[in-house]
């Protein structure tokens, strides 16, 4: 046994799911709720002049302060109450990363109401689906998404009451055909600020988002005060965050809470810019603003980065962002990509594990300084791959098929399963999916295979279901994927598994080029070599104008599967 | 109403104290319990490799992990148990800050039981009462510290059933006439690691310690595993401390449980340096291990800073410690040591505040970025003097005789009232404290004097009982002695009021010249001229050799006010 080892760590902590002993009672104040309403109530007292910058929706930049937000959430809090949102009021939110959104964030769980994130990238249908599934009686939308909104009103049974528009314009200018219709600022400066707020319980559900993109339909997960209380600690830790950060929302605010990012700024009175609706096109706008306000903390995706990077490369100085760090989700992140943008900017790309499941943050890529030390620079790069390690407060099992841990020993593969404060343990009003997704020991399970290595870092192999079976062996699809996306004629980049006749699986590869680059199939093998056995090497590669992804930026493998379904001649 | 302003925050925040109201149930794991046994154990696999270095009982130093830690404390753990440890056990501490003590610190809580903090300074009677007051049935104590245990030991009516002695040599070789005892060694390598930890409930004591130095027997405040988590995480933030940081327990470990700074450090991964038993006489040797191990966090106080400026001061070369933050409690640090330090070694002294009620941190003093800007050199340092900014998750009130809260406008003194998740909210039975010490809404009363100003910032002005009150008008000591503290010839220096037959009181001072200087009566009213009224001017200056202390090194004004009584003619 090693000195300095993770390794028999599954057999070390404490079963947090048995039944809890009590020992002798403390006098502290253990009743006193971690509530996202305290938070912010504090933060407005103890960081009153730090900033809120945000960008309304005619494209223009404003400053606000903590102090003066805090008036505004309580008068808008006084509004909804008036419009009947109560305790146990669910309030659903179809909105861009505007201010309106974020001070909907606190002023809809400051009544003991619930704010259920509506993902406006969704169909009319699942979106009514979410609103009904999780009994939405009040919606806040966007005055751009007022369109969407009557398409969603339509699969609706009459179950929502209120609808606020959130517009910078009179209601009248509003294009909308909803019923009920208020205006969100009228609403919230018809009533001085709200002065005497309930006491919440902590458990109570403070806001809630559903899964997306998977088998089914969405799948609600609703976070408790408390949950969004220590999760924001733990990102804040994580992260190093600073009263003198400055914190750029740069994923949906409608998306796993945006990486919790919101709570965690807040917590740490961090400067926040509110970039309002944005799209792929806007990425210049992203990124003058990154230098204008001296970003320092932003939530991503490498679907985000990437035009990103791009962008940094067009411009004939990029901005010097040597004290940012971006915490990278949703699927991991090149070398290419995190080392394009550190030497061009100096900025961190910090990979983080997580879902909507889960907060999202259960594991952060940093580098133990004890390991950094033996290493040289391709392996540090490297090491910045994994997902990194997990966050204090959250139980990791590598589990077998029967659901007994692995040994973390960077080679056992197994189920990623995943609890603690901050993750689900089931999902809203839904047995049926509760039935597979939670093990006996009140695991999570993620549905990813992975390792845990000796020195505490997870690594994703594969989604369970996007691992390539061919011959009875493994391939791992994003193991490839990382491999050809480093190659500067690759754009983008997926390879799925599809059904092969003989093997029962075999890769696909499907490329972008860059502009005027030629990708062939000689080509392809060449660069997966390095790493991939002569076997494993796909026998087709599609070359593509664009890959499929998911809402959120994952590429949509169930999408390519079904369409490639027959592109080595199908199952036998 | 300014936009960026705390100012009417004392009628924001809403009232923790009322009965809580509860909303949707979420789906979150808000019954996974925040335990010191869960932040070691996931600390002990995510940061495996990271190194606790301690000092032991010859003054040698030696490198440990977290991973072989976390071993060693279910090894003691096992052993306790086997000694009857259990759930609702007390189990006294008599330790200095090596690392047998930091194993206890997780070792005694991960059974259910609570460890009691004795104070090494106490008198033998007064230990023993706290030792019967919380009803201790094990203690473990250094073998340094054997004969004062055996002075406890004549106190107690039997109450201890078993003493353990940790010893670096044979249990036979330690000087001890205790009774029941077993060596802590023993005791620990005679088991097998804990396999089975109890799934201990939040609410439960972890550790507890007295309050020393003022009026009456000591007072036990009980911290639960909640509130020792929460406040870890409210240290980490605010410190933003880091896995590269090296966090060297400076303070007794005994001692309002060491600023927290135990629990922060796991937390974060950082690493850990024990230096064992020391006194200020081994001030160089501290002062060496900064400089080896590279210091970056410390718990301090301006008793235990003073010696080492000094120190850095007889150096050829200070060692370089720019990235090092020293927490300063007890009492407010003078700019000049703040100044000192910095202009030394980079070093920064960070004012924070709190007491055995605060567990302690309840406030941390940070510059707000929008404040900075508008400040020249001068006024940043003297803001530095300023208890600083509440943490968040700490209500602070301003309370006036009435209970009722005051404005945060920097002018309105009144008592400095605390509530929150890591504040007390009574005395280990204590009914009679309990009476006078909490008001109606459940805060606890500090008994200290202060304002908060409109940007948030806490000033304490005074304690209500060294306040100066001279014909109706109050004069504080505090910045009195601040300012004397900053002259060149002046090594300690305290003021007290003492009775006075014509103005009730009357400022004294005692100082302590550096050596060789002389100072007189008529130099300090040349000193004070700058900052006080003529009227405020003591008569008498008194020169001494020591200025009498608390075991935390505060100045005892209680005994000083005693000896002086009548150094004006006693009251009227």
């Amino acid at each position: 046994m090693s000195t300095g080892s993770a390794a028999d760590h599954h057999r070390q902590n404490p079963p947090a799911g048995r039944p809890t002993i009590f020992g002798t009672a403390s006098t502290m104040g253990d009743d006193e709720q971690l509530t996202t309403t305290r938070l912010f109530a504090d933060a407005a007292r103890s960081f009153a002049s730090q900033e809120i910058v945000y960008r309304n929706q005619d494209g223009q930049w404003h400053t606000t302060t903590y102090a003066e937000t805090w008036r505004r959430i309580r008068r808008v809090a006084a509004g909804l109450r008036e419009y009947g949102v109560e305790p146990g009021t669910r309030v659903g939110l179809l909105m861009w990363n505007d201010i309106r959104h974020f001070e909907s964030y606190f002023a809809v769980p400051a009544l003991g109401a619930t704010m259920v994130q509506l993902n406006l990238r969704l169909s009319p249908k699942d979106i009514a689906y979410v609103v009904e599934q999780s009994q939405v009686t009040h919606i806040i939308v966007d005055e751009s998404l007022a369109q969407l909104a009557g398409e969603v009103e339509k699969h609706l049974s009459g179950s929502v009451s209120r609808w606020f528009i959130a517009t910078d314009h009179p209601l009248s200018a509003a294009q909308s055909r909803l019923h009920n219709v208020h205006s969100y600022d009228s609403v919230s400066t018809h009533n001085p600020p709200l002065e005497e707020l309930p006491n919440v319980d902590e458990r109570s559900a403070s806001g809630a988002c559903f899964t997306t993109g998977t088998t089914g339909r969405p799948k609600g997960v609703f976070y408790s005060h408390r949950s969004t209380w220590l999760h924001a600690d733990a990102i804040a830790t994580n992260l190093c965050m600073r009263l003198d950060d400055t914190v750029m929302l740069l994923t949906p605010m409608f998306h796993v809470q945006c990486w919790g990012l919101p709570f965690a700024a807040v917590k740490t009175g961090a400067r926040i810019v509110l970039p309002g609706r944005f799209t792929m096109q806007d990425t210049p706008m992203l990124v003058d603003a990154m230098a204008e306000y001296e970003v320092t903390v932003a939530p991503a995706a490498p679907a985000i980065l990437n035009p990103v990077l791009h962008r940094f490369r067009q411009m004939e100085q990029a901005p010097d962002l040597s004290r940012a760090r971006f915490v990278c989700g949703a699927s991991e992140p090149p070398i290419s990509l995190m080392r394009g943008i550190y030497e061009l900017t100096g900025a961190e790309v910090i990979h983080a594990y997580g879902a909507t499941e889960t907060s999202p943050i259960a594991t952060v890529n940093r580098i133990l300084p004890t390991l950094a030390a033996s290493m040289d620079e391709e392996q540090r790069w490297d090491l910045r791959r994994s997902q990194g390690l997990a966050v204090i407060g959250v139980d990791v099992k590598i589990a077998d098929p029967l659901g007994e841990p692995l040994p973390f020993d960077g080679k056992s593969v197994g189920e990623i399963c995943l609890r603690g404060p901050w993750i689900t343990k089931s999902y809203f009003e839904n047995p049926e999916a509760n039935e597979s997704a939670f093990d006996e020991e009140g695991y999570w399970r993620s549905g990813d295979a992975g390792t845990v290595d000796a020195d505490g870092y997870l690594k994703v192999t594969d989604r369970l279901k996007d691992v390539i079976k061919s011959g009875g062996e493994w391939i791992s699809s994003i193991d490839m994927e990382n491999t050809l996306a480093g190659h500067g004629d690759v754009a983008d980049v997926a390879v799925v598994g599809v059904p092969h006749p003989k093997w029962g699986e075999r890769p696909l590869v499907l490329v972008v080029p860059v502009e005027g680059a030629q990708v062939t199939t000689e080509l392809v093998h060449q660069v997966l070599r390095k790493d991939f056995a002569d076997w494993q090497l796909p026998e087709r590669v599609e070359i593509v104008e664009e890959i499929a992804r998911t809402s959120v930026g994952k590429i949509n493998k169930r999408s390519l599967r079904e369409i490639y379904a027959e592109a080595y001649g199908g199952s036998e």
